[in-house]
């Protein structure tokens, strides 16, 4: 360069310290595809704080390998400059290698490494970038076209309980949805009940039913109850977790077609998808058959979606959901979001995610209402309509309760689990029983 | 929400003021496909001031129908927070519409209005976000992946001249680049000659050939002769514009492959140029093909280029350009970077962006040689081994030089161009000389 004389930029806030705290939060006895969910549900939360003092916090999916990587990972990220988020994915990626198809798993739930690790990093920078910057991390994704971000119901069958140390059992002086969250859902009715409780104490506006637990006919049942009782005006989708056959998702598939917004994950693999899509006019959403960016080619050349549901715990950040964001706009894809377990810290990053998308046309995914505890100052999130407004503080806009955290942790090392795993979960309630990829 | 009592972020700086400033920079006579570079080329700068008082500042190809877009975008974006890009955009969009590619038109450079608008405020902003955050634009892209950005000799046929009041004259006091800048050159061993000059004062280490203005085995035959000049360690590329049928392309292509790496629009259109990439190992790149997201679908289905020359110009400022290189990881395309006769400030705006990028397989375009005006304090921007050193100061890192921003205005209003059209320049040497969008 020439004499220009501009003064260098300030060096960035850099990471001085990790803290990697595995939780369990209490979780009903909810079923799906892989089985039944433990009492309790698993989250790792991340904190890194700066040289000057600055905290960003991230949430992701509990599970020990993942938790011990990020440990490992110290070494790699301590004295990095929180802006530098390519060259901190490009060492992570250098030491822990890319992820492969086989490290995603079977399980609804995905299980890859490198895309929870950068997720769980880049979340706390960018929360730290907002602090520094004075916005909300909305902002450092192009900033917000909606102040409020729209989640849809998200329908379990369950046995009775309340989870946690009640496990099975019941709190008698539960009221509301807190009530109603520890009945059973075992058939049409039952959802139909759970649905109608969920959509009062939250105002979802739209409904989404994981299935894959019972029998298609059954579930398929329940869908059409869902239809009579809300009418055409609230979009219903179904999410059998992959577990049907080609046939079994088209029969159904277009048995449905007439009460369906879309039609989520009906059968396993792009090729199976792409010949369900053939046949059937609802558009198909995906969060088990285009899982990653390496799996977009293939879902665009063969169509096999219409929809991908995001979820910047599996796609390597806010930032990559951008990316993905991006690329199902060119491609004419619709985008939405899915869900685990979670509490208000990953809360928070779905909701600045969901603001900042140039178009929500569909409502996101979140299972918040199924779980009771919280780690962030304040309480829970407040749903109103159906939607959460998008914090307006600086970063992600939520504190951590080190109180709250504290004992969550405690439940973590009481509970003994290290890892999700429903079937074991499944087996104590019915032995001997097994996930099948393909059931129906 | 809940009682979460963390305050909110601090308002943005808002655009208070927007200055739109046509310039004109000497341009030799450089010839091309569409005919003759006019004396002057015509860019326009444009500024944005805040509410606080930051300035931030951009440059686009000028055109006064834009020029005049952006004078009526005014109102519009009066008062806006310059972080919420996508609102921004939005809004633009609302307005203007959405660019066609009819509105590209068959010239080698881009005609569209609202990517042009919308790259002019969004790289202003950035440089605005930038100064306020205290960090170079290039961490707000996701960080800086490289020190130095790498770009590539351009080479032009071109008459006697060096441009500006000159026109076809020559300064004899003129020295090193700035003498051999003004000689012809109008057959390989002037071609040659030109390289060798070009190469000694910027030290670039690859070499592209605007071709598309003499018959093939002229042009081809340069391409040889810079081969056996440079050898086979410097990268060599050659963009004939898109003029030459399939046919021509797939035997000079051929004939070309042991010494290219790669080929720039050998012809015209996505479904001809999948028929030359069939025929011919040498991977072809393309700013005239595929310009667009709109144009990427069709390009990945047919396989029609290997490497899309991004322009954050044309493709929408440089978060585009960003989700632009996902979308090219994504699909295994590759990425580089077209240029137009330009000044520092898209200079600037280009290496930010060329250190953003995960990867930089290929050296850059830039005109920037053949221009000897600058707009910014300081002066011109230095080349060391063909590469420029990122700014680090905050924003794009270069700042306005108002004296030389008056002085090329009056250039401007001086030389009577509006837009650019090589065509007529052309006729003025060679009259009756028509533009042909498929030449041999």
């Amino acid at each position: 360069m020439t004499g220009r004389s501009l003064v260098a930029g300030k060096p960035g806030p850099r990471i001085s310290a990790i803290t990697v705290t595995p939780i369990a939060v209490v979780d009903p006895p909810l079923l799906n595809a892989a089985g039944l969910h433990a009492p309790y549900a698993l989250r790792t939360i991340v904190e890194l704080v700066t040289d000057d003092g600055i905290s960003g916090i991230s949430e992701i999916p509990g599970n020990r390998d993942i938790d011990q990587a990020l440990e490992a990972s110290r070494e790699l990220l301590i004295g990095r400059d929180v802006f530098q988020l390519s060259e901190i994915r490009q060492v992570l990626v250098a030491h822990f290698g890319t992820d492969t198809a086989a490290q995603r798993g079977e399980a609804p739930w995905d299980q890859r490494k490198m895309v929870h690790i950068f997720s769980a990093i880049e979340v706390a920078c960018l929360d730290i970038i907002g602090k520094v910057v004075g916005r909300p991390v909305v902002d450092l994704l192009g900033g917000k076209m909606r102040d409020r971000v729209p989640f849809s119901a998200y329908l379990f069958y369950k046995y009775e309980g309340a989870g946690g140390q009640l496990s099975f059992g019941t709190d008698p002086n539960a009221t509301g949805w807190a009530a109603a969250r520890q009945a059973s859902a075992l058939n049409p009715a039952e959802i139909v009940a759970q649905a109608k409780a969920m959509c009062a104490e939250f105002g979802f506006q739209s409904i989404k039913l994981k299935g894959g637990v019972f029998e298609p006919r059954q579930e398929v049942d329940a869908m059409f109850a869902l239809h009579q009782e809300f009418g055409p005006e609230v979009p219903l989708r179904i999410d059998p977790n992959a577990l049907w056959t080609v046939e079994t998702a088209i029969q159904y598939g277009k048995e449905m077609e007439p009460i369906l917004e879309y039609l989520e994950d009906p059968t396993r693999g792009q090729e199976g998808m792409a010949k369900v899509r053939k046949a059937v006019k609802t558009p198909l959403a995906t969060n088990m058959c285009t899982t990653s960016f390496e799996d977009i080619p293939n879902s665009i050349a063969l169509g096999s979606e219409d929809i991908i549901l995001s979820d910047h715990h599996f796609w390597g950040g806010l930032r990559s959901s951008m990316t993905l964001s991006g690329i199902c706009d060119t491609f004419g894809r619709g985008l939405s979001m899915h869900s685990n377990s979670h509490l208000g810290i990953s809360l928070a990053a779905m909701v600045h995610l969901g603001a900042a998308l140039p178009r929500v046309p569909y409502a996101l995914d979140t299972h918040y209402p199924w779980q009771s505890d919280e780690v962030i100052v304040g309480g829970r999130f407040l749903f109103e309509e159906g939607s959460v407004a998008v914090p307006q503080a600086p970063g992600l806009g939520v504190e951590l309760d080190r109180t709250a955290l504290a004992a969550l942790h405690q439940n973590y090392l009481a509970c003994g689990l290290t890892k999700r795993d429903d079937e074991t979960e499944m087996q104590k309630v019915q032995p001997g029983w097994k996930f099948q990829s393909v059931r129906w």
